[in-house]
């Protein structure tokens, strides 16, 4: 996601739909660069005084959301452990009215959400994993806040939080965040999870989630590590070589909902996975994804059982493969490393 | 696709479903390396006496499934236009029983189908769009045949057909090749599309891709090229900035019965996108992925209307952008370039 380029365009977002696939793409030409000058490889660490999310530039950032400061220390200046901005490029914008409008056969909507940055750390080069667990369970908090405070707003639909590191994941500051989005539509990634696990407690009166961390539990071979509120594993089917899946004990399909005593045994799973990777594949660049629920409407009935059948959960996908033909035209993803293999091999790394 | 690295571990493969999305991943350890020799960046261009896909160097591919060749031109040996030979480091291997199997909640099945490779040219470092059009036209050809012989294996349910051109969009090897992978499913994706297609059919007893077309050429601004059997456009919801669909003019949902007639301009309309592309864009890279119609089985209610409703159709999408976690969290696409935009600059490069 880009902080650092200037847009050459006037700013313009909307939403698009594919007439075919109901799939959704936001167009967002305030993110345009021109035809020739889009980033072959990874953009280099800025130098420190460019950097817009260490400690003493907070003037290059718009002003906070949110942050945890120490006693007395003042908005947008240093004395901060972590801060919540507006994305300077946002995908979408929070003006406006929803315009929903058809052109013929197509659909859109207007490029209305929010679009929010977590600096997880004053200092450039320090990784999420690297934080102490209070401080890594200090940036769950704020997911946990800005999820919630999002909700109130009746034009979402879903809020996505996501961590890009590196910048095949697709980060452009190597300085370490976490993004916000929030989307005017449920994802239909987010609809095929729910429409899923609908199915299967309709079939059983279980839940999959369960289900499956029962199974893992039982089995073993997938487990990388576990606490008394969380499980790490990688999942049977995973897309990528040594993807991970942090699964909550408790039932709960929102996210937002957790308890304070879920945050710290959260940051240990969290920070434990991400050590792994990091030690075991040489710094490997990840992304993490928080799967929850969408925004509630009760008149829709498939989220009634939701309670019983749907379970947040985290998803941390090392990028040591690339997206290619084949995975673009089936859906259908290769992975050359037994998920058990995976297991293992994570389960040992020293951390 | 790896066609370089000898395997460390036993060959094995196994196709494994994801019990919430149905989604199928397979797992291929053959193609595995060991956790610390992931590649982070692309493969050198193998020096010309151990490129196993140039002329003279025959012996370093498996032997040939099909090729075209000058007249008296042996098999396996130099004097050829185009060969198909087998993967040497499939992601499905053909031999062995198609069986299926539980596993407590999950379901997987034997790695079983076919990962072909087709050479496009006896030259390295000569490039799909720099070859004269019955060349071209050739390679398709080959597709074609490839396609109806694999059909005729009742194991196999869909046929890809599709080009990773540079290490970003998944090509280990930087000879000019295209790949054709034969599987025991039908991919979701590919489902999805069907399923679309008919949803429309119902409603409106039309064609959904004659209506796209009709659409685009009467509105025109995201037509990048046409002739008389083909339409190059930037669809209206283009997930990748810049890119192209190539659609027939003529209804047929199986790409291996398209005509004769239909070879050289086919090639042109291909032809002049790739090298739009690599004018206009720097030689980005891109795939290239063919999405037709599955094996047929009468007994399937949605397939006995395909005639009716679906149309082959080929995907260009040069990768100009990362797949961030914000896409594989969502299923939805950033594009920073408005397909109208996209469509003006491609008509106008000069090729």
């Amino acid at each position: 996601m880009n902080h650092e380029t200037p847009p050459p365009f006037a700013s313009m977002s909307e939403i698009r739909q594919d007439p075919l696939l109901g799939r959704w793409v936001i167009v967002a030409t305030n993110r345009m660069r021109r035809p020739n000058a889009f980033a072959r490889a990874g953009a280099a660490p800025p130098e420190p005084e460019r950097d817009p999310f260490a400690e003493g530039n907070e003037h290059l950032t718009p002003p906070e959301i949110q942050a945890i400061r120490a006693p007395g220390a003042r908005a947008n200046g240093p004395g901060w452990k972590a801060r919540v901005v507006p994305n300077r490029f946002p995908v979408l914008r929070i003006e406006g009215a929803l315009d929903r409008e058809g052109e013929g056969l197509y659909d859109r909507i207007s490029g209305i959400g929010a679009h929010e940055v977590v600096i997880e750390t004053p200092k450039a080069g320090q990784m999420l994993e690297e934080l102490p667990l209070d401080h890594i369970a200090a940036v769950i908090g704020l997911w946990r806040a800005r999820i919630t405070d999002l909700l109130k707003d009746a034009r979402f639909r879903y809020i996505l939080v996501f961590k890009n590191h590196g910048w095949q994941a697709g980060a452009t500051l190597s300085h370490s965040h976490s993004q916000i989005i929030a989307l005017p539509v449920t994802p239909k990634a987010i609809k095929e999870k729910l429409a899923g696990a609908l199915a299967y407690y309709e079939q059983k009166e279980r839940n999959i989630f369960a289900d499956i961390l029962r199974q893992e539990l039982k089995d073993g071979r997938r487990i990388v590590d576990q606490n008394g509120a969380f499980v790490c594993f990688c999942p049977y089917a995973a897309r990528f070589p040594f993807e991970i899946c942090v699964m909550p004990r408790r039932q709960n399909p929102e996210f937002h909902r957790i308890g304070d005593d879920e945050l710290l045994p959260l940051a240990d799973a969290l920070k434990s996975s991400l050590l792994r990777l990091r030690a075991g594949l040489d710094r490997p660049q990840y992304n993490v994804i928080l799967h929850t629920a969408p925004a509630r409407f009760p008149k829709r009935g498939y989220w009634s059982t939701l309670d019983q059948d749907f379970r947040w959960h985290l998803e941390i996908t090392p990028r040591l493969t690339q997206i290619a033909g084949f995975e673009m035209g089936t859906g259908f993803y290769v992975n050359p490393v037994m998920p058990e293999e995976a297991a293992r091999f994570l389960k040992e790394v020293e951390v």
